[in-house]
């Protein structure tokens, strides 16, 4: 996992750090740190193939669901800045998807991770390849951002 | 990371999973799975060593801010079945400890997780060692789970 | 709404607060307080008829949005003690339910609400009426209340 | 509690509803909402004083804990529509302010709720009068939308 990511390659999410989000600690609860992450990937699905994930499963049948995440964290999150998450495709498989998502705050990390989707067919959560429609716009974001 | 964990020398944690942790999917949100790890986390330190992380935080100004996560996801997670998390202490350095973490409904692995706190003061969030009144405790723990 | 309800006559469930659902107040936030009262009344429909929400929806095709909540908080919420949610069935509609919830620390007062719930077809969220198989047990449950 | 709110008074703050706020039901899940009223309040004492719950709290040991909130529901919220939340200060007392909230996506009405907040010192959760530095603002929010 390197942190000195191309971030100009990369799809940039903004999220604003509420109150709500912190712990008596002061700072973004971990519990909340995945789910900033996650929202920067369904912001970079909209983005990138012109659906969310609610859309691709409720109006295309396609499951996305996670079979891994890993993070590092390296360094608290408050509301004071701005949270920019910096999406990246960085393996494309037969039937599965693997980001990487970089969390800065003024400019500083924050953390950095990893998430695997797999895609499914949403009725029943069985395993099925990549849609043809994606593969094409994904390889392309694939070569962009290696 | 291991899924054959001895069950029988970790800290049991139940929870019931509900409509409001499922997605349109009809299953378990990914972002709320790392919170269900965490839950369990929380409740293995109440019962390790008396105090919760709000009583460790606010009674003793001692933080562990997370400095690691990862899970891998074998097997959806529904309402049907309540959520078996065991945790296990794995590792303890000078100022932090690792975690395994696995979640089992109806007897069938849902997840596999490692999570890694770091010790701070928590008035200003700086590395600290383990406290020495609860690092007696926390060895006699990784030696039984070892 | 009063306070003085006769929780002998309620359906009592009782929710852990974590730090997890604690703000830099040191206290639940409140956002998550009306979760708590809802899982209660989840709790209350699973222990009435049987079915949890999840199992209401996804196998009898059975929907129960809410169209109301409203919540007096009186007194703040923490991790220090247990907090029991007292559910009561109030009222019984053609196709509404309406539940007063009432959640205690250390046998003090800490919220009071009202929560209504309409039937609907789950598939096509359309108001329907309450199903004849329940309205029985709801009949019953509301007599025993008042 | 009236929905015909002359929305051009009132401060507007729009949500992204995702995946993650979503049900089962493939609607936005009943305690998602009252957090999305909330973050619309945040935002309006950011926009109002410049501060948000956090720095204010935090950096000005001022706590605004909510003493009561009711919604009425109107339409189900999904995220095929932005959502948008209409604030508007509709009462001042000595140490409280009241909020009506209204929500629409695509012009429609999803919520109105009103909330009610109370002025402490942060520190001991204490009743207090609402600050001199800030009354004067609220005075005129509070003309300009009646």
């Amino acid at each position: 996992m390197s942190s000195n990511a191309d971030d100009e390659h990369s799809f940039a999410h903004q999220i604003t750090v509420r109150w709500s989000d912190c712990d008596p600690a002061r700072i973004a609860y971990t519990g909340r740190i995945p789910n900033f992450a996650l929202e920067a990937i369904d912001a970079w699905w909209e983005h990138t193939i012109g659906l969310d994930w609610y859309r691709l499963n409720v109006d295309e049948d396609i499951g996305t669901p996670f079979v891994h995440l890993s993070m590092d964290f390296r360094k608290t999150i408050t509301p004071r800045h701005k949270l920019m998450c910096f999406v990246k495709l960085i393996n494309l498989g037969n039937s599965s998807v693997r980001f990487s998502v970089v969390g800065k705050q003024d400019n500083q990390l924050c953390f950095e991770g990893e998430f695997v989707e797999a895609f499914v067919d949403a009725a029943i959560l069985q395993k099925r390849g990549i849609p043809d429609k994606f593969r094409q716009i994904l390889v392309e974001k694939l070569t962009v951002s290696t």
